[in-house]
């Protein structure tokens, strides 16, 4: 699979699709064999105790699904996810960053499927793992 | 199935375990059958175009999970999601509150499993459905 | 939604479709509301101890939401199954029937959702839920 | 994570478990990295067209899930699938084994949490992925 978007043309990308959220999220890898990314480790993210959230976690690996299929299909700012399986397994480190670590497992006409593990800097075993399938609108 | 806690009660201990997102949902019903909660249409959880964001569909969706539970096993507050598949399937309305309607579908001695619909408030058609697992530490 | 194949002519088309499981699956009712089908109870489902095995409530939920949505759609034997998220919450009791109870929640042009909980005949409490998408390919 | 089960002791305990699907599998490696099963390529798993239905491949999916979480807890025939997430993303290859490659990614006391990729023997491209939920009955 080729890539369409590079890395600088990428984060202008999401500052300009999801201004909500700059300054949220970080790139760290982006290639053909899938994307690394982080979600900086914010005080509004936090659960008592220190540790990431599960929406915080859901968000972090949406929107890397998002980056790897746009990655791939070129810049869609409408595709939108269908359908996400989660499974929360370890609670995640305080104080550090999350990383997801995504890989499309399809890429289709009109879905892609792609599989996310997040982990807590640092640390081997990952702390969620989740499945998301995004919709593609038809190109115009 | 017997509800243990009222709503106040209810209120006021969603209020001390998530301080951060005090003032965020509203529990509209809760009893046997189950619980309707919202999500207030702010600011922050809207995507561009105003409708609510995947995450903050999540975040309603995992609340209203834990509040039908919690309503039938007292409050734990360490009870943790350890699973959710979710089905986005319309876009929320703009402009007006995301209702949650969950209905524990089994509560066991470590696990209960929970469906919700979500719904734009005055539309017919959900616009998404997720189940969430909790796991329930053991009563000390 | 308006329901655009008879009983009859369902129950011939699954036939004519999955000849390998004519006799195993039963529909007891299609109607604008939902469907619900019945797995005989037959041996080569069952799991030691005479209960029905994960994969055979798996095929049932499967051939509900199938029946569910051609219902809507009309005949389209080349629809596939996308997503599949299962939950199996009880044990099955033994020497009876299963029942699916199937509501299609989206019918959009590429893709249904359908909610299915699976109940042994005569108990109040589901044995499983799942969700199923189907991609529906489009009419020539 | 250390291996607790020899390879013979698996195929056995499995023939002795589940006697109904005898000859059905077969395991092709076990080791602390994961397991690689087969499902072999009978008439009675397929679809017309000759390819591998839907309830076959969740059936192959979640047998070497179960086999990977026996491999490090040792034998316990009485752990139960509680939830199960599939995205089938390819037609199967017509007449050859389908293979899974099950990693367990969480080990907890009461839970086991495996992916699972699903591929037609001799192609690249998985088609389909799972991950499943075991509950593990606590050892006398």
């Amino acid at each position: 699979m080729t890539v369409k978007v590079g890395l600088e043309e990428m984060r202008e990308f999401l500052d300009e699709v999801f201004p909500q959220v700059r300054g949220t999220f970080g790139i760290d890898r982006m290639d053909a064999g899938g994307v690394t990314m982080r979600l900086y480790n914010h005080d509004r993210h936090l659960r008592p105790g220190g540790t990431v959230s599960g929406p915080a976690m859901f968000m972090l690996a949406d929107v890397a699904a998002y980056v790897a299929t746009m990655m791939l299909v070129g810049k869609q700012a409408l595709a939108v996810t269908t359908n996400c399986s989660i499974d929360f397994m370890r609670k995640p480190a305080a104080g550090v960053d999350l990383l997801a670590m995504a890989e499309v497992l399809k890429l289709g006409k009109a879905l892609s499927v792609t599989d996310v593990r997040l982990y807590s800097e640092g640390m081997n075993a990952p702390v969620a793992r989740a499945t998301l399938t995004y919709s593609i609108p038809p190109a115009r």
